[in-house]
């Protein structure tokens, strides 16, 4: 199992998409979107998804060379329109373009506040690779997406597949250690979390999918086999698919551009941290909330409780030192996929 | 078992809130979304808490006679102190703040959004109460609320209670049927469902609540007795709680404000649902994407899928028509407390 560091991966990542066709700047996004994923411990929404991007570029579903535009726009709000370019160019363009909003000083345009939505996006990957972008600049950011491609999260009640995992992600700075984030698929398990398992021969935890018959499975080769997911947390995972869902879709118009084949609703919300009280006060009163969460004596089986988003700062501050280990199996496929566009790596 | 219709349920909650104190247009909107709640079918919110606000006004938790203040403001941006009013008239206080602004038609002004925060909340009950006056009147909303008063909820991983149950609600407008409504306590029940388990006599479902020692229990009374409630979704209901408490607390200023003995912070977003497109083409969409998931074939065990606020306008139109069934014991206690403040019902 190869383990590369972060600058190595992101270097070689950014190569593929160059061969694929994408510029510069795009496809150094792209990698660097993939490789941060992998630093919070997200395997799942690194390269392994490589070979489904670049075989999107030849069929056509994902353009590399294309770049997202502001179709409507006032000083708090704009429409993008993605022209399906690669997915991860597509979410920074959007996170920066509402972070921008939030932070902006000129006395006409400073507000503190923005929506900015996205019509024709591909697949972003894991949210919190904007929304932490966001708290890291201070700037509060939801973000929700919906899809109308291949649907495989059963709705509460239902024995088909409607909605998509649906993700959605909050985070807020946090000016004394890692952004706090929420960034969860609103299934019970994210289709990524799937391959993963299916990658490394394990089998899933019940109550996540069933077969293509509806029937419980463990085993992730079901899912794959027209299988689908279930929704978190019953019906209250359930409502909050549909939320992203109708955020994403019908409320911005998601449907009514070209070419939907694969994802396309992105809804972003986004406020300066500092709009209601000044930086200090924010962090002192942040720590000292954290700190009460975190005193919490740990339950059996735990050693502490951890806040949303710890794991995956923890993770990164290993990686930064260990490196990033590839399964063989996933570095294998990534090889394969990068030949395909004239790339040795 | 006495049933009420609504008008009069509305008209004795009044008089009981006007004898305890309350001007007439306060005791008014108090009961107007006591009883809304009843009729959404969610009775935990409803007139059984009646005598806990009583015993929080003697107590000087809330003051009846109070209203709440701007204290700091923008276009787009208000900041609440609720001066521990009635909550409910709190909520509609705030509510109808993010609605006007999402709605301004004035050119400085018509900006679409709005961020409402409030600061000294009494108790405000079932959220979605005030997200689905701002869906009727095409607003979309986001509504969260954490507490730094008695916490009832374990952080995932942990053996005591930090977090309270800390909702979020989510409603979008619907043109052509009820709003679309998330409305959810972040803990596996919520604290006043375990209250009507305890006044019907009956066992709580497996995994919602740990008796005082931390052991899984399906007794109501264990929680009464010092136990605490266990987040939904495990990690994801967790990270979710926690988003609620931040938005509503440090990042607002909540704990700054004196007196915080009781709820405190309300954190609102507002947008107005004809931002990006008009209402006619958000209308068709939405009535397409719906009618998909509600065509999903039934799981076994159920005769259908409903989308999120679906049961609350059902149990509306019914009991719109067959009045609000009020359990002999809730009315005895509200009876009770009514003649303390000298009013008989």
């Amino acid at each position: 199992m190869p383990t590369l560091m972060k600058q190595e991966l992101e270097s070689l990542t950014a190569d593929i998409f160059r061969h694929a066709g994408a510029p510069v700047d795009l496809a150094q996004q792209v990698a660097e979107v993939l490789v941060d994923n992998h630093m919070a411990g997200h395997d799942s929404h690194g390269i392994l998804r490589i070979p489904e991007y670049l075989k999107s570029i030849v069929d056509g579903e994902i353009v590399p060379t294309a770049r997202p535009e502001v179709i409507q726009e006032t000083p708090v709000s704009a429409l993008v329109q993605g022209h399906w370019a690669l997915g991860q160019a597509t979410g920074i363009y959007a996170a920066d373009l509402a972070i921008a909003k939030a932070k902006a000083k000129a006395k006409a345009k400073a507000h503190h506040l923005a929506v900015v939505s996205v019509v024709q996006a591909a697949h972003t990957g894991r949210l919190a690779a904007f929304t932490e972008r966001a708290a890291r600049q201070e700037v509060v950011m939801f973000m929700a997406i919906g899809t109308v491609d291949r649907p495989m999260t059963a709705p509460f009640g239902g024995a088909a597949a409607v909605p998509d995992t649906n993700p959605v992600a909050f985070s807020l700075p946090n000016p004394d250690g890692p952004p706090i984030t929420l960034d969860i698929a609103t299934s019970a398990i994210a289709a990524g979390k799937v391959k993963v398992a299916k990658a490394r021969h394990e089998n899933l935890p019940p109550d996540v999918i069933l077969d293509k018959a509806g029937r419980p499975s463990v085993n992730p080769q079901d899912f794959i086999d027209g299988g689908f997911l279930l929704p978190f947390g019953g019906h209250k995972g359930y409502a909050l698919a549909v939320i992203a869902e109708l955020l994403s879709g019908p409320l911005i118009g998601a449907e009514s551009f070209p070419a939907v084949t694969q994802r396309s609703g992105i809804f972003i919300f986004a406020m300066d941290a500092a709009l209601f009280r000044a930086k200090p006060d924010y962090a002192q009163a942040l720590a000292q909330r954290l700190g009460q969460i975190k005193g919490v004596p740990p339950a059996q089986g735990f050693t502490e409780v951890l806040v949303p988003g710890e794991p995956e700062a923890r993770t990164r501050t290993r990686r930064e030192k260990e490196g990033i280990p590839i399964p063989d199996d996933t570095w294998q496929a990534v090889r394969q996929a990068a030949q395909s566009v004239g790339c040795e790596i």
